[in-house]
């Protein structure tokens, strides 16, 4: 199958790999929270950090310089003083937060399902 | 919004977060491909490793038994000799395959966009 083979193509070219990284920059904690966040509206980068919450400055901007690399956030620089930086959505980065919101919402609709079988998971192991 | 709101709670209570866990269990380099590699047939652990490629016994192992315990991954271990264990989707797990791979696709789908993205976002920064 096509999909399939272009997808175990990337992991015989382990280190070359760009689709890997891709989806490891797009499902990190922060990044998910940063891309649905931005999917509302744009942030300042102090707003930002607020809203996510219990991320620290350097792991945000850390989070915000990759996705802005990958194309999928856009930094706007204000010259003005005090200095301005608003982060938003490239339209490829809109793609990506739709993509990652599809697949949250799907852990979010299933979560109590998952919880449930890891109980009996378990309950097996102590009960042999 | 609710959902961003259920999203952005996860973080709040970070070390009580079984969503994130069940996300990063679906979007490692191994869970996805086997998830991928099973919404195709049932396989046996030796067989799986060949599809997989490059994945060492112990890492297929232990990603088997994060998705049984998470209820994506059923396990069959017929009372033969030698003994033969078989590996296939549970529903749930063919949900989680569906969604992974639509973001593997999606993935697949962009990658020229994204390094596009990134040669132009280095070339800045060279130059400046």
């Amino acid at each position: 199958m096509a999909v399939s083979d272009s997808v175990l193509r990337m992991t015989a070219a382990e280190d070359m790999c760009p689709q890997r990284l891709v989806l490891e920059h797009v499902t990190t904690r922060w990044g998910v929270l940063v891309l649905i966040a931005l999917q509302e509206r744009s942030y300042r980068f102090s707003e930002l950090r607020r809203h996510v919450g219990r991320v620290s400055e350097k792991m945000l901007a850390q989070t915000l310089q990759t996705l802005e690399r990958d194309g999928f956030v856009h930094r706007d620089a204000k010259p003005v003083i005090p200095p301005r930086v608003d982060y938003s959505l490239t339209a490829l980065g809109e793609e990506a937060a739709g993509q990652v919101k599809a697949l949250a919402l799907w852990t979010d609709r299933r979560m109590a399902a998952v919880v449930e079988a890891r109980k009996a998971y378990d309950e097996t192991r102590t009960s042999s």
